[in-house]
C-alpha cells in the first residue's frame, strides 16, 4: 500500500519532507526558459517544457535525500493539457527516480465519477479489454465536503491498486477556520473530518499502523496539529504551510508520534525558489534546492524524536 | 459575465438546462470507437479521440436548443493528458457553436494555486509578455471547504475575465448530509455555504439579479432547493440529479423564481445514453440525444412559471 511505501521511503532517508512541485514560471531560471522556448515556441507547449526540465534537474538533485515529491495539479493546469502532459511526465519521472509522488488534486465528486478520477490519478482506465495507467500516481489528495459517497469509489480503487489518498481536514490557509473550525454538536468540523478519516482508514489498514487514508493538516496550526495527533492514531498527515506559509519547525513536532513518524511536511516554494533566495547563479538551482531540503531535514529532525519503525512493524 | 451569458442563453432557447457531457467509453457507439481506434490505436488517445467524436456529435444535436455543456474533468483525466486535450477541444467546439461551457472539475485551492486553477480553467496564463488561455471555459464548479481564501482568488479572475464560479452548496449524493446538514449554531452547513455564495456574488453583480456566483443544489433534495431560492435570491442554481439520479421536474420546481429563471439543470446519463435507452441505432445516438433533451425541456418547463427577463432587466 502506498502509504507504507511512504513511510518506508521516510525511514529509509530518514527525512519526513516532501518536495512540493509547483512551478511557476517565474521560479525556473531564464536559461532553462529559452531552451524551451527556442525549442517549442513561446507559448503553452514551450512553458510545460520548461516546467518539466526545471522539475527533472529538481529530482536528480533529491531523490536520493527526499522521500516524495507533491506536484499541485493547478499550475500544470494553468498551461491547458500541454501542462497536464509536463504533470504526466513528472510523475513517472519521479517514480523512475524511486520518489513517492502524491498528486496534489483535492479531486472530490460521488459515485461513478470519484471512480473515474481514482482511475485516472492511482488506478488503471480500461480501453475495452486494455488496462491503461493514465497519471498512475502514488497518493492523491482530497476534498471529503461531499461525504462518504465521496471517498468510498477511492478506498475500492485504493484496495485493488494498493495505493492511498489524503483528504483536506484543516487546512494551512488564514481563513481555514471560516468552515473548518464551524463546530457541530461542539466539536469543530476538522475534528468531524478527522474522525472520517480513522474509519475510512479501516478499509486500508497499514503496517506501520498508519492506514491508507490520510489527512491533510496545516503546519500553520500548531495546537490542532497535536491534538489531531492523538485523537487520530492511525491517520498520517499531510502537512503544508512550512516555510513560507509562516509555520516552522517547532510548529510541526506536533504531527510526529513517539518513533518520529506520523506526517510528512511539505515545502514547495522554499525548495524551487532556494536559488533566488540564497543568489545561487541559475545553473545552481538544482543544487540550491536539494542544500535547502537538507537544511529542512536537520531543522525538522532537530524537534522529533529519533526516527524508528514502531516495534509491531520490525 | 458569463453567469449573464447563460442566462441569455437560457432565455433564447426558452430551456433551463443543460447537457453534462460525462462520457464514458460505453455510452460510445462501436462505430465512434472502431474509427478512433483505427487511427490512434486501442489506447488512450485512440479513446480520447472516441470521446472528442462523441460529444461533437452530441454538440451539434444540441447547440440549437441547449444553452450549456457541463464536461465533468473527472472522465476526461481518466484518459491522462490525451483526456484532457479532447477536454480542451470540446470546450473549444462547444463555444464555437454558441454553448455556454461550465467546467465541472470542483476545484479547490488556496491563493496563488487557485489563482493557477482560475487562470487555467477561466482567465489567461501568461506566458512571459504573452497572455494565452488554457481551457477557457465560461464558468467553473469549486468546492469551497477551504473558506473565502479558496474563493477570492477567483473573483478576481472572473471580474477581470467576465467570468462565473458555481460553488458546491448541497450535493445531490444520498450521503451529502454528513456534513453539509450537520447544523452551526442551529443553522446547516448548506446554508452557511449557500449564504457565502450571497456575500462573494456582491463583488460579481449580474444583469438578471443574479451574480456571477452561483450555487449547486441537488436535485434530490426538494426541500433544500426551495428553502435555498428564498434564501438566496441572488445566487443561480446549477442543480445535478434529475433524471438519472433520481430527481423529476416536480423535484426541481422550487429552485426556480417567479420568472422561470434562478436555476438550470443538469442531465448526463440522461441525454448521452437516450440512444442505448430507447433502442435507437447507434448512428442515430446524437438526434435520441436531441429528442432527450427537447422532452427535458419540456419536462421542466411544464413545472415552472413561464419564462422571462425580469422587468428590471428588460
Amino acid at each position: 500500500m502506498s502509504m507504507d511505501r511512504l513511510i518506508t521511503r521516510i525511514l529509509e532517508t530518514k527525512n519526513p519532507s516532501v518536495a512540493g512541485l509547483d512551478p511557476k514560471l517565474s521560479y525556473i531560471p531564464d536559461f532553462i526558459k529559452e531552451e524551451a522556448f527556442a525549442k517549442h515556441g513561446k507559448n503553452l507547449e514551450g512553458a510545460a517544457a520548461a516546467l518539466l526540465a526545471f522539475n527533472k534537474g529538481i529530482i536528480d538533485a533529491l531523490c536520493d535525500i527526499v522521500p516524495a515529491v507533491k506536484p499541485q495539479c493547478a499550475y500544470y493546469e494553468m498551461l491547458g493539457w500541454q501542462g497536464v502532459k509536463a504533470l504526466s511526465d513528472t510523475i513517472a519521472y519521479a517514480q523512475q527516480k524511486g520518489m513517492v509522488v502524491i498528486i496534489d488534486g483535492k479531486r472530490n465528486d460521488i459515485g461513478t465519477t470519484m471512480e473515474a478520477y481514482a482511475a485516472g490519478h492511482l488506478g488503471v482506465t480500461q480501453v475495452e479489454d486494455i488496462s491503461l495507467p493514465a497519471f498512475g500516481g502514488d497518493l492523491l489528495t482530497v476534498n471529503g465536503y461531499l461525504g462518504s459517497d465521496g471517498i468510498k469509489p477511492l478506498l475500492k480503487v485504493c484496495q485493488e491498486q494498493n495505493k492511498g489518498i489524503f483528504v483536506l481536514v484543516k487546512t494551512s490557509n488564514p481563513s481555514s477556520g471560516e468552515l473548518q473550525d464551524q463546530c457541530i454538536d461542539g466539536k469543530p468540523i476538522y475534528r468531524v473530518m478527522g474522525e472520517f478519516c480513522e474509519q475510512w482508514g479501516e478499509q486500508l489498514p497499514g503496517q506501520y499502523g498508519y492506514s491508507g487514508v490520510g489527512a491533510v493538516v496545516g503546519a500553520t496550526y500548531p495546537d490542532q496539529l497535536t491534538e489531531l495527533r492523538k485523537a487520530l492514531p492511525h491517520t498520517f498527515f499531510l502537512v503544508p504551510g512550512y516555510g513560507a506559509q509562516g509555520g516552522g519547525a517547532e510548529g510541526v513536532a506536533g504531527a510526529f508520534d513517539e518513533n518520529g513518524l506520523g506526517a510528512i511536511i511539505n515545502s514547495s516554494r522554499g525548495i524551487l525558489c532556494a536559488w533566488q533566495k540564497t543568489g545561487a547563479a541559475p545553473e545552481d538551482y538544482a543544487k540550491a534546492a536539494r542544500e535547502e531540503a537538507l537544511r529542512m531535514k536537520e531543522d525538522l529532525c532537530r524537534v522529533i524524536p529519533p526516527m524508528k519503525a514502531p516495534a509491531e512493524a520490525q
